[in-house]
């Protein structure tokens, strides 16, 4: 039997995702992905016009991925704060499992230029405002103090990213030491009591 | 007389940021800075081989501004704490002033690729640093408790960098009401107490 149409394109994106995580972008060749796929070039072609297409793609996969992430385990939550806590590891348990996806989307994108920047901000945008929501949330349930949180969502933005990039980059800090004491940072950050912070910490 | 070495190249880049800031990085052409600088092409590739050379020489001469004033600025300060509120009024406030070549260095700098990309982790590090080390001052004095003040210097420019982004952006979150709320959020999430937070406030 054939593969409806979505399994081939579905099938096409995870070698593609195999293959620019061992090749790296530059490197790799839609033959490659096309061979590792077990489809034809011409199936290729029907789905993605170019590498740069497959590869924004998977971007957009690994966003979706993580927003239903966010939406399944965040509705199982009652507080605010609750929310931001579980959204916060969900975050990071997401980076971690797809380390290899992660460090195409963030390091091997910067070769992109422009085109790349501009789908980087917009999804930057759109999980600030989860992040807001949830604060806001936060905020009506009076589970933290009152506060600007556009501002405090563009700051966890750029706080997680900057720890996942130095993370991809360089191999530190150790995501096991770092997680903990980022999400600590971040909790404290928009003023979470000492006590709700170890009551997360020892769940 | 003529200009002393040091003085024309002071004076191409300082044109150099005029223009850029101007046209844009690709709209910018060497002969606009040329004319504008009032000195000659040849003067220009003396100094530097290309237009993607000054352009980096520029990002230079702001990181080296950037901490200069930082410098400067927390040699005055005695405690761990107060240098840390400093630091960040530092960065705020030389952001705000050099708006333009904050512009050119963060937005125009990303069509540039993968040479901006080493550039701008480079200064990322440095700055981080600087972070760093006036954490560790702050723990070792009892301003602060202590915490993993490498995860947090990441956190606090992965923070700095994307707010000032989105404000070169899209104009928003306004400064004078996004710089306190940030400052606030970053002095929080490294614990520094509340009282300390109003006395920083109120100076």
């Amino acid at each position: 039997m054939s593969d409806t149409v979505q399994e081939t394109r579905g099938r096409i994106l995870e070698a593609a995702a195999q293959v620019f995580a061992a090749k790296g972008y530059h490197d790799t060749k839609v033959d490659d992905i096309v061979s590792k796929s077990k489809t034809s070039k011409g199936a290729f072609y029907f789905y993605f016009p170019s590498k740069q297409d497959i590869f924004m793609a998977l971007v957009d996969a690994f966003a979706d991925l993580l927003e239903n992430q966010l939406k399944t385990r965040l509705d199982a939550q009652a507080s605010g704060i609750a929310r931001m806590d579980a959204a916060l590891r969900v975050c990071l348990d997401t980076f971690g499992q797809y380390r290899a996806l992660a460090k195409i989307a963030l390091v091997q994108a910067t070769g992109l230029g422009e085109a790349f920047e501009e789908k980087r901000r917009a999804i930057n945008e759109r999980f600030s405002r989860v992040i807001r929501d949830n604060l806001d949330r936060a905020v009506a349930d009076g589970s933290i103090p009152a506060l600007n949180t556009e501002v405090a969502a563009r700051a966890w933005i750029g706080a997680l990213n900057e720890i996942v990039l130095s993370w991809v980059y360089t191999a530190t800090p150790d995501p096991a030491e770092s997680l903990p004491a980022l999400r600590r940072l971040l909790l404290q950050s928009v003023g979470v009591s000492e006590i709700r912070i170890r009551e997360f910490e020892t769940q």
